[in-house]
């Protein structure tokens, strides 16, 4: 049995990390760290837990909890986990981390981004981008993993076949996202009230959101240069999913079944991963509760664009399944286990 | 591997069915029945089920589904398992009538509410009512189950220890019962549509609602005697989820403690109903895509009345779920076999 | 022109007051008062009024305003009108008070409901309770207006004629009502986030909503005694609504022509009121963005009850337009300026 | 008093036109066609009208219509009016046509963008196309007004005095919008029903949209050549409503001021659009039930291009608020007369 731990424990990604890790054979969660909910059973904090989880939530003490178990996750602020982290912790316990500490290798970039002093840069380099579909390898034999942000998840496996393979200029990509509220998080603020939201949508962080040089690091690579992109998040009446519309200009003139063949040279094997039949848009709702991705394309001979179309479940790929899908890895599991579980509809 | 088949499997308790099948270990699905969807893809009508279920849909046949599959579920329009059942059929194969077609003991009781002559009523009496809470051991040696309905497993399962025993009075029952709206049915209709539903709530069915003598006929068994309810149900935006409350005199002051025990006697062994703690009002939400039954209640001593409050899945523990929990006890399975699902917050 | 001063103008009550002033020929606002937003622009908290609305919002300060306006509207909590308000200040204006603190006129009776000490006692027995309907002509010459709550005016005007006339049993009345969640208010709490909310349904304040000596209050005044009723507030995933489903025994068979009369006796004249035609369900949609409250009932010749049902939007005629209604009497206006809103759908 | 006649006013389109002329001093509606609903009473087919609709609906006549009423509005399928418009007709009665029939001017454009034959291109020329904020002296004097399309107002007004002053480079255009599910119209479809929308968020028509070519044409004209963009819409769950998000790239180096001062050249003084202040971003919500059109922008160095958002209601000025303001110039009404609705929020 891997034993867990969660830093986080009571936020939406948290809460969906139990949900999951529950369905897990191999994993027993032995740390719910929560703290504002300290001492409180943690089924009264989400009261779905209620007959199935027993524990109390626990503070947040990672040195503690390295000696306890083998994994830890922490959904977390962003500058926690980097605040906290040492060389020993890292020789005990591996480490999945769903904040954006360790995602982007530039610390200025990241300093940049996130308006923050990094706490402990020494550990950037050695992080895995926790990409399973991309860095599988690595993810395998990693203590630390970033694991990657819902909106840089969808957006980055979208258009990811495309960029590797050099037939869309990086440099037009626009990525315009659309997620449901729950990205946004369980603190009690005035602009995430149901009254504020509900019959509403809006962009925010327009040119400034976070996500965005996530992605421009990991499309670069793919691109084997440094891109640029516009990005532009949106907040939508809807609990979980996000959908990314992303268009592009394509370099050389080129057919559905050329473009297919190239997200299948990458996708076909992939669990997770399904290229919708042509012709089908990929909706929020086909992957709600599962490790999905969902993408679709369609050119446009008009104009000489392509638009590239994702969906996932921001709790589940976007953050808690793709955080045990690298569980699984680096711990020799079914890279599938815990994870398979079927989209709820409607 | 226990063959089923389903017929009405497009529908959306039909499509939960499928969902909830694909996670158990001993069924096997052989027939995607779907009078609308002959020939075409189950996939295509259900996109959540890509690369899951690669099935077409077959047409309505139950004799030679009978041949093929140890199992089959009805998720159909009312009347038509009566008008196609024989003994013959029964001989070859078990069936799970997630219809009303059988869950009436007195057809004229049946006929008069549901406006339909019955076709086959020589097979009432066989007929177990399929509340596996109330009916665990008849269920097992049945032929032919009839689901109940999804309103009437709430509202039966909140009220049933406290008529059971006598401590209301089971004739000053009233029970408001709020819907999601998959309980409509996934028929193209003005009044189900995204902007008639959205944003409003109404009650419809008043005084004349098809599930009032079901309930009528299951709690009067426990009162042991004939009762007449009220029983309204309301249409409310959000897509799954039932929620009852109910009132009832109190014959006796009575304390928590003494319905909490009451409460406990019948349910504190039963896996998927969970009496919440003191204070503690279920919500929709917290059991969604699972097959619990969350119930509580409160006391007014004011007015000597008991608020009774119930809250499912409308398509799980109130259709496909309680289906498959049928299955399991019929055919001797865990009796949670494919039904231990976590449910989703948020 | 009639000079308005609001205390609590960025509350939902607050910015609908305003939405419906400004659309009054002889009303012009003069004080925004909100304590959480000074001195920032009311359009910059509520963007719906961008160019509409050029004030900034000021402090409370009830002294001040007196002497500035006509007549101040406090959509606060409870509490503080009661704790501010004197002699000079009624001499000065007229009030209309959004909150509890003047509805209930047996002081402990509020106090026990609301868990506070009333500071200024002195002046309920003068304060009006402003149901336009039933208190028209003492509404007029009032200085003080206690604006009934969201849910009692619903509760009350659905059963109003029927207790006045004494057809039902006014000690077997049982209310189940459901809002939307603008009756919850702007505050950031945890429970009324969108992902909290949206797909889900609950009770709350079961046998302990303020509201219920509210109604029991003003039904007993037509029942000629006290009453004692069951009210259960539910919080529904919608911006706007209320629709209560109310429950009583009939003393006298009655059919449903006599009852109709009954209502059109008291509402046939009622600009505000629509008794809907016979087996039209009352639905929240119909009355939103308006003053209207539409009504109807159904009887249930099996079990001697009545079923009535009631619907109104909580923002509108369940609190600013209500409060409108009734300044519009104090100061002999049209009693319908300014409201003439027509329902918007979907 | 205006007389006025609607063909096609049980559509949500048409339902929002009649809500708009209740309000209007100077119209009188004469005619509810809908031949779905012929004799039936319109409040019993929109029940918010209870009480303030008594007429009944008509059948579609145009001829009869038109000797009838000062005005119709046909808020038709396409192909309806082009089929049954005449010289005679024109010559009794102005019309605003709701429908796509005479907007675009090429008519092979329009054959190939809707796939039908148009019946009677011989009033394309003639007809205005009703975007009053472009072309308001040519609806001063029309006969026959092409009212624009949701998606086009919107994309249009929020682009245009960038692409009249050519600073950003038209072909470079891409316009990603989303819009609440009235758009869709109320016909009885499976993907319009509750559960089909609610809680999902999709693309659709990607490529193939046609609003695209009234795009294209509109900003062509702006713009003195012909453009090639790409327009996405898609589905999201409420009611009402529109955003675009419109990115393109800028041809020069440009500030925030000098764009700002581009709008304001243009819309400063149009009572219907607002330029928000900087960096606020249009919501859907804050012009709801309004004819507003909230405008803004954020120009992104990093990538040298623009982003343009715009927000309406796509009910009111993206199809009846438009009308009836189409309407007041073509009779010397006020502009705004009808159309002073303040946007409800929540």
């Amino acid at each position: 049995m891997i034993k867990a731990g969660i830093i986080g424990a009571t936020g939406y990604a948290g809460g969906e990390l139990v949900r999951i890790l529950l369905g897990h054979k191999n994993v027993e969660i032995k740390w719910y760290g929560s703290k504002s909910y300290i001492e409180k059973a943690y089924a009264s904090v989400y009261q779905n837990m209620f007959q199935l989880v027993q524990d109390t939530c626990l503070d947040d003490n990672l040195e503690e909890l390295a000696k306890q178990v083998d994994v830890i996750f922490t959904a977390t602020p962003q500058g926690y986990l980097a605040s906290v982290l040492s060389e020993k912790i890292l020789n005990q316990v591996k480490i999945v981390d769903l904040s954006a500490d360790y995602r982007i290798k530039d610390v200025s970039v990241y300093e940049t981004w996130y308006q923050i002093e990094h706490k402990s840069p020494q550990f950037i380099e050695e992080a895995v981008y926790g990409l399973c579909e991309m860095n599988r390898e690595q993810v395998k034999s990693a203590r630390l993993v970033a694991n990657p942000g819902c909106y840089t998840t969808c957006s980055i496996l979208t258009a990811y076949p495309l960029v590797k393979e050099g037939i869309i200029d990086a440099d037009t990509l626009i990525i315009d996202a659309k997620s449901g509220t729950s990205g946004a998080g369980r603190g009690a603020k005035v602009p995430n009230l149901f009254c504020e939201v509900n019959e509403n949508i809006k962009a925010y962080g327009v040119t400034s959101h976070r996500h965005t040089p996530e992605i421009e690091e990991q499309l670069g690579y793919a691109a084997k240069k440094e891109i640029k992109i516009n990005f532009t998040p949106h907040l939508t009446p809807m609990n979980r999913g996000i959908l990314v519309t992303e268009y592009a200009s394509l370099k050389t003139v080129s057919s559905y079944e050329e473009v297919k063949a190239l997200y299948d040279k990458y996708y076909a094997n992939e669990r997770f991963i399904r290229v919708l039949e042509k012709d089908v848009c990929p909706e929020t709702k086909w992957v709600e509760g599962s490790n999905y991705v969902d993408i679709n394309f369609k050119i446009d001979q008009r104009t000489g664009r392509i638009i590239m179309m994702g969906a996932l479940d921001n709790l589940v790929k976007g953050a808690a399944g793709q955080a045990v899908q690298n569980m699984n890895l680096m711990f020799g599991e079914q890279e599938s286990e815990g994870l398979l579980l079927v989209p709820m509809f409607p």
